[in-house]
C-alpha cells in the first residue's frame, strides 16, 4: 500500500530553552513522510528551491520515500520559517516566514502517484488540497490537516474540500474555531456534519481524541522527561496515524471502517509525536527504530490500562 | 471499613456562565464526604457555626455520614467563600473569603473515630493535618491534599507532615510548586522522595496521573457536554479515590500495595469529579446513583481501551 503526502518541505530556524539551530530540514510534508515511512511506502508531493541540500534528499531517500513529486524550482529558494518557543514550550513566536517557492506551489501528481490508495493532505490552501484529490483515481482513504488562516479566510473553499475527506486531523483550537463551539464534544459533533466520518483532535502534551458519530477514543499525552523541540510533533502524529492505516490496508468497506484499527492508529500517532520532541528537528528519526516504536506502543498500553 | 475526612464545611457563592447561586452548601470535606459515601462509611471532622442549616445536616446524614466530629461553635458563623468563573471556566476569581469559625479550627477526633483505618486530610494547615494523624491509632492508609499557600509559606511544616502520608493528591500547578520542577515526570520523582509512595496529580479537564516509583498511570478527563460548575470537582475526585480504596479494604501490606486497585481508584475519582460538574454545588449528588457511577466507569473503559 502506498501513501501520498502533500505539503511543505522547508528549512527551519528554531530556538527552544534547550538550544538554537539556525537552519535545518523541516516542513510538514517532511515530518509526515519521515514518520509514516516507518509503516508504509510514502510518495511526497512538494516544492523546493535549488538550495535544497543533497544530504536532505539523501535522508528522505534512505527511508525509501519517493521524491518523483518533489518539484525543484531553478533559481528559487526553499520555504524558510523561524520561530522561538516560550520557556515552557507551550507557545511559540514566529520570527520569520519566507514562503519563497512555496508561494507558487501548484501540486501536480506524477502519473505513478495517481493510483495510490492513501492520501494525506498537509496544511496548504484548501483549493490546492482539492485539486490533488481530484487528480487521483481509486483513492481509498483521504484525510488532512488545516490551520487557523484557512479556517478564517478561506472558509467556503475549506468546507467544499472537507466534503471529500474521510478524516480531519487538527488541534483543539482549530476544532473550536472551525465549529464555533468551545466544548470539544459539541465541536466534534458539528465537524462530523461537514463530511469526514472521523475527526482526530490533537491536544499537544494532553494527548488526542478520536471522534466518530457513535463513539470517541481518548489517549493522554506521553510523559516525556525532556522536550527538546516540539516542532513537527503534530505532523509526526499525522504520519504515524495515516502511515499505520496505510501499512495495514485499513479503509472504509461496506459502509464501515475498523474502529479498533483507528484507535491503534491514534496510539501510533501519539508514539511518533512523542519521539519527534526528543531531539531537534527531524534528528530523532535519524536513529529511531521500529523496535523502539513498538516498545513505546506497549508502554502506552501499560500506562493506560485498568 | 471506615474513612475519616478532615477539612472545611462551608457555604459558597458561585457564579459560572450557566448561572449564579448566592449561598449553597460547599467546602472540601463536604464534597469529599458526599463522594466517598458512595463507596464506604464516612466520618467527618470539621467545624461550622450555628448558622449551619438543618437541611444540610440532613443531606449528609441521608448518606450515613457520621457527624460526631462536626463541631458547632455557638454564636459563630460558618466559613463562607464566593467566586466567579471565567467564560471558559478554566480560571476563577475569589470574590470573598470569610474564614469565620474555620480560622480557629483545631480538629479533635471523637473516641469512636480514632481506630478508623482510612484517613483523608483535606486542605488545611499542615500542622493540623499532622495533629489529626497523631490522634489516630491503627490507621492503615493516610493521604491528603494541600495548596499553594501552605507550599509557599508553611513549607517546613508541610514537609514534616508529608513524611507520614501514603499518598498525596494535588493538582499540576501545586506539584510544580512543591517540587520546583516544571516537567511532571521530574516533579513526581522529587515528590515521591518526600514520603508518600503514591502521588496523584489532577489536571482538571485533562484528567489525572498516578505516579509511583516504578510506574505511572494516566487517565484522560471525561468529556462532558456541559460543565455547569467545576467547584468541588477536585475534592470529589479525592472522595472517589479514597472512598473506593476504603470500601475495598486496600492498604499497603507486606511492603506493597495493590497497584491495579490504585488504578481503579483513579478512575472512580475521575468519574466522581465529572459528575460533580454537571450541576451547581453538591446538587448532582442529590440524585446520583451507584448504577450511574458504574456505567460511567465502564464508559471510561470503552473510551480508553485499545
Amino acid at each position: 500500500m502506498s501513501l501520498i503526502v502533500v505539503g511543505s518541505v522547508a528549512y527551519d530556524g528554531v530556538e527552544t530553552p534547550h538550544g538554537k539551530v539556525d537552519r535545518m530540514l523541516g516542513g510538514a510534508a517532511t515530518y509526515i513522510a519521515l514518520s509514516a515511512a516507518y509503516f508504509t511506502d510514502v510518495k511526497i508531493v512538494a516544492v523546493v528551491g535549488d538550495d535544497f541540500a543533497q544530504k536532505d534528499v539523501d535522508l528522505l531517500l534512505s527511508r525509501k520515500i519517493d521524491l518523483a513529486g518533489l518539484e525543484r524550482v531553478a533559481g528559487g529558494k526553499t520555504f524558510f520559517w523561524a520561530g522561538k518557543y516560550s520557556p515552557d514550550m507551550n507557545d511559540r513566536e514566529t520570527l520569520r516566514t519566507d514562503l519563497n517557492v512555496f508561494a507558487e506551489f501548484d501540486p501536480k501528481l506524477p502519473e505513478a502517484y495517481k493510483s495510490a490508495p492513501y492520501l494525506f493532505l498537509g496544511n496548504i490552501q484548501p483549493e490546492l488540497q482539492r485539486s490533488v484529490r481530484s487528480q487521483m483515481n481509486g483513492v481509498r482513504l483521504t484525510g488532512g490537516d488545516t490551520m487557523n488562516y484557512w479556517i478564517a479566510d478561506f472558509r467556503a473553499q475549506l468546507l467544499q474540500t472537507l466534503k471529500q475527506w474521510d478524516f480531519l486531523l487538527i488541534n483543539d483550537s482549530e476544532a473550536r474555531q472551525l465549529s464555533g463551539e468551545h466544548n470539544l464534544r459539541r465541536a466534534a459533533a458539528k465537524i462530523l456534519d461537514l463530511g469526514p466520518h472521523t475527526l482526530i483532535v490533537k491536544r499537544g502534551e494532553y494527548g488526542a481524541i478520536l471522534f466518530r458519530r457513535d463513539c470517541h477514543f481518548m489517549v493522554p499525552g506521553y510523559l516525556l522527561e525532556d522536550v527538546f523541540d516540539p516542532t513537527g510533533a503534530g505532523d509526526c502524529f499525522a504520519g504515524g496515524f495515516i502511515g499505520y492505516l496505510s501499512g495495514q490496508g485499513i479503509s472504509p468497506r461496506d459502509g464501515g471502517i475498523d474502529v479498533a484499527a483507528l484507535r491503534r492508529a491514534v496510539i501510533y500517532g501519539s508514539v511518533m509525536g512523542s519521539f519527534c520532541c526528543e531531539k531537534f528537528g527531524v534528528d530523532r528519526f535519524r536513529t529511531l527504530t521500529r523496535e523502539e516504536i513498538e516498545a513505546r506502543y506497549q508502554e502506552f498500553k501499560t500506562c493506560t490500562a485498568f
